[in-house]
């Protein structure tokens, strides 16, 4: 294409998501690993959201009925765990929160497959997020994990292909990160050009993607689809901003820089995104 | 009121305590959260004391008896570990050992709010060190929490009130942060003016003041009031140094700057604390 | 000694096995503590390896089969994990893939004592990596732990008796963190004298070097003796880089630098370790 068309002007814009996130504070529930635990509750801090991590089948249905969305991390995953995403999904979507899933190390173990399968049969899910491998997995049309890492990169066909079908098939926005991010929903495709390969030499970085996602989620739960596409833009921009200064040292530098430019973003930075739109 | 009275000036050198707490490298038991367990280690290490989360109840009235102080973080809690921090509780006050609770979340929901409750019946609570709203709600005066972070200030009078009542109804000292720190217990309240916004953009900063009151009350056993007015003291001087260097560009800088001020903390920083000592 | 005898020659220059490394990208399975497993994972991101944390009895042994190194790591051990490490221990053994023990705080409770004598007997252990007191624990030789960490320094000589005991006694290559390094197996004990004292000052460095143990075994699981000197030799350079540079600041800034440090090793500086082989 030769450059944005008139539904770029309009899907860009997400300043105004931002706004509404730094005003209306949303609390973000989060059931995840012990090895994002802590990294995405600063995250979400950054943003200018709250964080609850709480994961006891006691008090998870409590929490996602009075949180304003609700984060289901398979990172790292028990059977018990599992039902108890179930019970807090249900309950996030009878409150009418949503559901955002990250579906870590999906075919990689039988255990994570079955649990994100049962999930999407069970939850109404909003936004599914994934690398390009879980996503090409999940949609049934190929790719290959090793560990919870994408192996290799797919061609940019094949991950909107997959990212197509599973939105389709599951009635969720599937969003996708990788050197280019991708969101597909009914209205298309959004390509985000932001990012730094740096983020690739931290660990959860698609975790924290997925809080975003949630957090920006948890203001337009009836935009999912920008509303995914903003969380992932700030994620990105943010990151390559982290890489382009003191964080350019390395991993260590980095990851404090990210939160960093998570906490400096302004509104006005989610308008002039590096995006494109295709129907 | 004019300046500090005759009360202060003892009650606010609190160089010896640190002084203490360097030479005697106390052991720290920490039964916490998946989201703090990592930086309340580093706090614990970066003010020169030694951690240990152990939380099996196979092992913890081992821990707990081996210690010199028990600290009980509910931030992520089940009920199978609230009945494992209740033998270990209790273990440490046979052994003579203060326990520190911190009730993370305390009113938002009933698991949390039931076992502070039972905590506090069953075993012998040093300090509790919470929030505004998580002590104003312990204490039954009122608040309000919105997931574990308080919704919006208390009026001062209010926190003071609330922590007062708290400490005389369960003999503990009463530890409340926010913009203002302050510390109830018989002898009166301890105010401490440090600190900075920063801290609340970063997660678990309440926990890591917690550790800070367990790591001093460790060496103080018998001085619970000013061992906590240390601890949130040396907290809350080492946030606001953090935010005026490198850590002022935001929460991931500042995290890593706050763990390097509690490092470099000397005696004499604790010896002129801006610090109000009130009957 | 006058200077490195020509055995130091051959098994000093290890920049190889970090080009291996870099090239192969091992996935490391961690079974770790809620502790230290972000910082393990981000620790075996920046030396070029993959990290999977997975803990479920149901995906354990399927992880465990597909890696290239499995780490048990004792650092918040329940009984039940006790049981999940064991069944791994046996699955990578099965696979042929190489297993490093972790024993944190060996000695110091009955179970994590108990658990680590049933995993040496029922796991083929490759490499053990300990402070100077878990080894001589582990050992049968003295020693005294205060938590997990080591109370006091041992005499070089008994570390040596210690660690090459242990080797004899269980077939693993024994490799011991402290001021200076020392890996024993069957061809004698490798020396590494690097490292800074910032090293203590942050909490799961241990468990850090174990990664990297971990991380250098897994391309060469036929030499754990070399691999594990080669984990410990990179780890603690990349430590005195660190603290020499930005992260002499103190423990926060450290941490980052580490990471930083430990991502821009060239497999040349580890052809130049400060490395004594001794029979």
């Amino acid at each position: 294409m030769d450059g944005p068309g008139p539904a770029l002007a309009n899907a860009a814009r997400f300043g105004h998501l931002l706004d509404a996130l730094r005003r209306r504070r949303p609390l973000v529930h989060h059931m995840t690993s012990m090895v994002v635990a802590h990294v995405t509750a600063n995250v979400t801090l950054a943003l200018g959201a709250s964080p609850i991590m709480a994961a006891a089948a006691e008090e998870v249905e409590e929490v996602a009925a009075q949180a304003d969305a609700l984060v289901l991390n398979l990172g790292t995953l028990t059977p018990a765990a599992a039902d108890t995403m179930v019970a807090a999904g249900r309950a996030a979507n009878a409150a009418g929160r949503p559901v955002i899933l990250d579906p870590v190390g999906y075919g990689f173990t039988g255990l994570r497959t079955r649990t994100a399968q049962r999930i999407l049969s069970q939850v109404q899910v909003a936004v599914i997020r994934g690398n390009q491998a879980e996503i090409a997995l999940l949609a049934g049309t190929g790719g290959r994990v090793r560990g919870v890492d994408a192996a290799g990169s797919l061609e940019d066909a094949a991950v909107e292909d997959a990212a197509r079908r599973l939105a389709e098939r599951t009635g969720a926005v599937a969003a996708v990160t990788g050197p280019v991010d991708r969101v597909a929903g009914p209205q298309g495709i959004i390509r985000i050009h932001h990012g730094h390969p740096l983020m690739a030499a931290v660990t959860g970085t698609g975790c924290m993607a997925t809080t975003a996602v949630a957090a920006f989620t948890a203001c337009a739960p009836d935009r999912p689809w920008e509303a995914a596409a903003a969380g992932l833009g700030a994620f990105a921009l943010a990151g390559e901003r982290a890489a382009g200064g003191p964080g350019g040292a390395g991993p260590g530098s980095f990851q404090a820089a990210l939160l960093d430019a998570l906490y400096r973003l302004e509104p006005g930075d989610l308008d002039s995104l590096r995006v494109e739109v295709v129907s």
